[in-house]
């Protein structure tokens, strides 16, 4: 069976949708960071997007397009981190109800965030069952329509509309670096990228620990990997999807990878010269610019991709003022 | 002798000085924070800012309107605060050198930014010396020109520039509150105000520790205060300028004041749902309308200045971690 990649005309679509719904993200420029990198660096501040990450684009995007009767039905997803807030609050503003489904032992903020936002919370225990088998079964009882943290054209093409701002904003870049964790955004950055700035160079960024996107790109087939450890927790998934998956083989450069270290010194460089917060898994783009995990040379266009600031701030105070 | 005031004129002369130069910094909206007021609040994001906060605003502006001669002879002015790094900056970019007279015990980490930016710092004892007196003895010297931090035409022009543009971004307002130390940025933003948004009633917001200006203003003279305690040291000033107080008399509808608790809960707010780094001193306006201090009608249209966010980490990670 042959799969339906999403196309640019997607993405162009899915803009039509969020415009004056989704905030049209500032995009920020540092002579700190241009002086330390030698490039002229362009940071798409989706930090400071509705809920604090890019992720609410894809999730109203796939919310919208669903038919009436789906949207009777309900949405119901599994994620403990920013898709979760962003199906909640696109069901909020479209009306649609939606349930998360959520390890029993994610962390109370995360489940109150949500709740806020007027989700469902449906807890599993995540050492006994697997969330996708709960989504599932809860699926088949009630008939919600699950829509995917990133494997899903709609989600995809929404994600996408934060290159496409970037470039429409900045004009063509030589490289547009992007985070990795299911390839969402990475995905359809660079459908975006193909179209608007088709000399750009796309990278994705992963954390060391969990290079799963790199070792697929190099194989040639979608690799799983042993749950990682790192602090950038948007980004530990352990596998690509098929449609993201499909899409990075066929217009990104080559994968990339940081530590938490650079991650950390990331952080404070975007608190400490531009008074933004990034949160760890954010920083995965700025961090390989920014500490030689790709070179690029002197006076270099190059768009980076800020994916979200959703980070508490107990734990935010800890990483900047780690030495 | 009378004095000559700014006015709005000058204020649009200094944005087309500043146009390309200065960041025309993004306005900001929060549901949380409109469901919290019961307003429609827009804040003016000057924390993002170069080099951190409005004051560059008004230091290039006044830089850039001296005589050939006078940029030889170089610039000469008294602040530990933001107005040192922007007349550091700003003397960079027009080619001009500038000295900075700062207290010998002020923080390294000022000193090595201010230096940073190419200035030459020179200490004083601030428990034997008036720093004006060490400023106009170092300007016989030398033939330097003092550019004030405050009382001077063209930085008031210049700090207008960020008001006009929040008014230009948005359309007309209902309030704006504007943070008060010694009313630079107060003034000008009144004078946009006055011609872009003539029915918008302007308030400037003090830490009440520390409120000469509202005396001042209740009073209908300067007022000089004994130095005052608040985490707002940026708004530490003793007493306004005259033409600072002149302008504000004129165009001004109160002055408030807020506690220090009330300033550190609205960082916290900003940390955590807006994803943005902002010092005491420039939560000063945003704390007047959420925690009381204004209370505005439903719906009303509020513009907020938040006017830097220049705090170190250190602070700032014990600041939002404070319960």
């Amino acid at each position: 069976m042959s799969l339906v990649l999403p196309t640019y005309d997607d993405v162009a679509r899915a803009a039509v949708t969020l415009k004056g719904v989704a905030h049209r993200t500032p995009v920020m420029t540092s002579d700190t960071a241009d002086r330390l990198t030698g490039a002229k660096l362009f940071f798409k501040c989706e930090n400071l997007q509705r809920m604090g990450a890019f992720k609410f684009r894809g999730g109203y995007n796939a919310i919208a397009n669903l038919s009436p009767e789906q949207r009777r039905a309900g949405v119901l997803t599994y994620s403990s981190g920013n898709h979760a807030q962003a199906i909640a609050l696109a069901g909020r503003l479209l009306g649609v109800a939606t349930t998360i489904i959520m390890p029993h032992d994610a962390p109370v903020a995360k489940k109150a965030a949500t709740e806020g936002y007027g989700a469902t919370v449906v807890s599993y225990d995540r050492y006994q069952e697997d969330r996708e088998d709960v989504a599932r079964a809860l699926q088949q009882k009630t008939g919600m329509v699950i829509i995917p943290p990133y494997d899903h054209l709609h989600v995809i093409a929404g994600q996408g509309t934060a290159a496409k701002e970037l470039l429409e904003d900045v004009g063509e870049l030589d490289y547009l670096l992007v985070c990795l964790g299911g390839g969402g955004l990475l995905a359809g950055s660079a459908l975006s990228a193909a179209v608007l700035s088709p000399k750009c160079k796309v990278y994705g960024v992963e954390p060391e620990a969990g290079n799963d996107g790199q070792q697929s790109f190099r194989k040639g087939e979608v690799v799983r990997i042993e749950p990682p450890r790192s602090i950038a927790d948007g980004a530990l998934t352990l596998y690509l999807g098929k449609l993201t998956f499909g899409v990075i083989q066929q217009k990104v450069t080559d994968i990339l990878t940081v530590t938490d270290t650079q991650l950390v010194d990331t952080m404070k460089f975007f608190g400490e010269r531009m008074k933004i917060i990034v949160e760890p898994t954010g920083c995965l783009a700025a961090a390989a610019v920014m500490h030689g995990a790709l070179a690029v040379p002197p006076g270099a266009r190059v768009g980076v991709i800020l994916s979200g600031g959703n980070v508490d701030l107990k734990s935010y105070a800890s990483f900047i003022t780690q030495a």
